[in-house]
């Protein structure tokens, strides 16, 4: 016995998806067939207006309803400091803390070279642009603390170097996480943890 | 700065599914804005069709694109054989071990009190009307083995007891999985198998 088609077409689309599997897709699926039609025409809309009614701000990259975004309209945010980050998901983490008032920058990625994604196939240009363009003050480089994001990190800096030797140019501090346990902390995190230590 | 609405309108959509979070919901959708847009509208249509192009069958009420099934279409399989199971993902389970020659009947549910489930919510009525019209020969109930299951088994042999008495009730095996540890066996489990143990 085969599965209905459209119901293979359904777990199909699902397990396109990262992190799900074959029996997730169909857990999914099966579970979407006892749901009101409303429900599934309404999260059908939700995708397909996915891309169409968002577009990148020219400014920061970030994924927005407008051109320019909410935040680099915001009379009331530094625009002279610039926090670059990989994903949009990034700057909703920063946003969350509620500490950062300045604007962003999103990378859409990292450098990877075992992905054969070089500085060309992420926004880099249009930072570089902004850093020769404006007179910006900081620029806080907030890529992951992987090894790509250590790497983007390093070629951003080097490059902004090249351009404007006068913004500043900082990283995201390396330590212990709030509320963890020292016995748990990896020695390159715990060694971070040292160095930059602070006087209290 | 709050995130553009089609982005959550598609996050609110991934949270209602079962074992889909607020962070994995966000981690999805974040996904589906690199894909091109062809994939999000199959998928959008996969959605739509799921429920437009399916029909439950009215002889097993599997879910199915034609009325009857595949199954009770196919002039191969046994009718009087009716293997009793909860959900439609349950039949394809037992398909695949390709140990199965009869028919099914699809409850869509188990009786369930704390859940205000009762034998009227499920279906099955067409399942004891289907012991009163036809001549079957068994019926193995094959329900899911935790309390609801039981239950809706003990309520389905009762039922049919008072229907037909001719028509055998079978149950399936209780014993160790294939390939486990008898170690790790729970005590239920352990004292089934040694109940319903074989000839060897």
């Amino acid at each position: 016995m085969r599965l209905a088609k459209p119901i293979r077409k359904l777990i199909e689309s699902f397990e396109k998806l990262p992190g799900i599997g074959p029996k997730t897709a169909a857990r999914l699926t099966f579970y979407l067939l006892h749901v009101p039609e409303s429900q599934l025409e309404e999260f059908a809309l939700a995708l397909s207006n996915l891309k169409k009614e968002t577009v990148l701000c020219s400014i920061c990259f970030n994924i927005s309803e407008t051109d320019p975004c909410p935040v680099c309209m915001d009379q009331s945010r530094q625009k002279e400091l610039v926090c670059v980050v990989e994903q949009p998901l990034d700057i909703l983490a920063i946003e969350k803390t509620g500490n950062f008032s300045g604007t962003y920058h999103v990378l859409h990625g990292a450098i990877s070279p075992l992905n054969n994604i070089g500085p060309d196939e992420i926004y880099l240009k249009p930072l570089l642009d902004r850093v020769k363009n404006n007179n910006l003050a900081e620029i806080i480089l907030a890529t992951n603390p992987n090894m790509e994001g250590e790497a983007t990190a390093m070629f951003i800096k080097k490059s902004i170097g090249g351009i404007n030797e006068k913004v500043k140019v900082t990283r995201l501090a390396h330590g212990l996480p709030v509320g963890s346990d020292l016995e748990y902390a990896d020695e390159v995190t715990l060694s971070r943890a040292i160095e930059g230590r602070k006087e209290y």
